[in-house]
């Protein structure tokens, strides 16, 4: 499928995980003074960044959360416990660092990039801030696409080239987050198009609307996915579909991520619906995919199923933000510091079991 | 009961959480930029956090590892998958930032003190080791004892000791950390003993024993229970009769810990079992425990529940020394940050849902 230059040469770059640094890395977790398998995940966990980072000995050379902001025609059908002008105020919280994000980015030593993909009203440009806006808000996809198959390019397109610029910033672990007042719509769509799941299973309350507004929701999932019918074998399709602006760069950031080699740490709900979209165009990069958290939200982990990933924390998280994944990444880091900084048993003098 | 001066003091300087702290806390998350509820167990865990210092907004000011390092006569009964020589080695392997435990905590900006409580030979005197050996390797439970009374009680006082040193460095996080061959048979019989759990249900395979060892080691914890006939209820009479030096030591930590308003980041099986004994000595405890992960070793979640505790990080670790417990301080630092950090509705100028 050719999509664009830009984003046909990314899916391109992204190839299967270095079997050679898997090997070695795998063979290493062997070596070190501790009883083999002992510390259970992050072995495994190092391994995986082994491959990712094509290195024996992986190095965290710099750590990036990517948050991409947008509205929601959908919004307007009652899907949210929040207005829609929450969406321009949280930006502007991002960039004054009160927000989640910012507390967790920073404790984790991620830098963030903030981007306006398709907020409704206009943004005073100031720094920390990308405006790339593709559109006012999505459109109601109660009623309609979300927005055109060129702007969906569009948005995978900004998406690449923030993870770029995050790569060549000198960052390896790169997460997007999310903000987008009723984006938990979408990505119930999203999610339910592409795993083939009943609506009611992969919907929650999102921020928080109660059973009724629920019942209202699902109801208005269904009908998007009648009135767009889209394609769940084509990521592209979806997004253009009943995605949303933030959604479709989130899914860019994904791929870019993956084809400068570095490791996507995956959010909550909407990240994972926007790595399912870019999953559907690139089945490999779900090797490179490393899920952070498990949300409360029910769609969530199926996403994560269909893509075979098991997330690190369950710490009943449902912020969006990349508040997860920046609270992940100390894990992640960690795997790979059990590579680099422990002793052998050689190294060490300590016996190994096969010396008794 | 009467223990001694000094154990019978930090008992009784162990009271309830600050109310009113926690109740600042909790009315703080409500405030704060995101859904009420949406940061899941962090915010759980903020709040405990407030209600263990005593602060509103609680401050980390500093995080410690003490690991503990004894030997057990029980390992002669084939208990477990490496020699003995191991817990000396791994002694120096701390000394010399070669261990799990040293990469962890480096990664966690966590200073480590490493305790000789009963390591079976001399070792070396040098910096970062503190000697305080109660006895050379504790005795072997399957026939006897582990200890006396008195040398249990002298366990306790050198970890109130530590942990009063490791407050007075500033730690307000404090994790005990243990090695020594052979430790998941006494921890196993602790947990039996003070949760009434059935042996088999207890115990798992250590650093890795096949299931014939693993059948074994069943038979030796019950011979163990049968021989000393521990007072569940007691658990000074627990340690003393299956208990061993560095978990006597580990216990100690945790109640000079709690007495200085620090949170007791409790680690693996090990920790789990002088939790458990801390527990018994004083059980308003349990409100400053803070369980970091569950390990692979059945028992750890026996002794967690018998507690009322939910561990933060399921990553199938077993390796103890403190590894768990280090992870994830940067999770309940994270915590705390939230709540000093974030902007509130009303300083972000962000509209909450009772705007609308």
């Amino acid at each position: 499928m050719t999509i664009s230059t830009l984003v046909d040469q990314t899916i391109a770059a992204i190839g299967p995980l270095d079997a050679d640094a898997v090997t070695a890395a795998e063979s290493r977790q062997g070596l070190l003074t501790k009883p083999p398998g002992s510390l259970g995940r992050l072995e495994s966990l190092s391994v995986r960044l082994a491959g990712i980072f094509g290195q024996p000995i992986p190095q965290v050379t710099g750590k990036a959360v990517i948050v991409c902001a947008g509205d929601h025609g959908v919004a307007s059908e009652g899907v949210s416990a929040y207005p829609a002008e929450v969406t321009p105020q949280m930006v502007f919280n991002f960039l004054a660092g009160g927000a989640a994000i910012n507390a967790l980015a920073r404790h984790a030593g991620a830098d963030i990039t903030v981007i306006d993909a398709g907020v409704a009203v206009d943004l005073e440009p100031q720094p920390g801030l990308t405006i790339a806006k593709v559109g006012y808000g999505a459109g109601n996809i109660a009623t309609g696409p979300a927005m055109s198959r060129d702007d969906a390019v569009r948005c995978l397109e900004i998406g690449i080239n923030a993870a770029n610029a995050s790569a060549d910033a000198g960052a390896n672990l790169i997460a997007g987050g999310d903000m987008g007042i009723g984006n938990t719509t979408p990505s119930a769509a999203i999610t339910a198009a592409i795993t083939g799941a009943d609506v009611a299973t992969v919907t929650g309350r999102g921020t928080g609307v109660d059973y009724e507004a629920l019942e209202g929701k699902i109801a208005t999932i269904r009908r998007a996915l009648d009135v767009n019918e889209p394609d769940g074998e084509d990521g592209l399709d979806v997004l253009t579909k009943v995605g949303g602006y933030e959604i479709g760069v989130l899914a860019g950031v994904m791929l870019g991520a993956a084809a400068r080699n570095c490791a996507v740490i995956v959010d909550g709900f909407i990240s994972g619906a926007a790595a399912l979209i870019a999953w559907r165009l690139c089945p490999e990069i779900a090797q490179r995919y490393i899920a952070a958290h498990r949300s409360v939200e029910p769609g969530h982990n199926v996403g994560l199923q269909a893509m075979g990933l098991s997330p690190l924390l369950n710490m009943d998280m449902r912020l969006g933000e990349g508040t997860g994944a920046a609270l992940a990444m100390h894990i992640v880091e960690a795997s790979a510091k059990i590579l680099s900084e422990m002793a052998t048993f050689a190294e060490a003098g300590v016996s190994d079991r096969d010396d008794e």
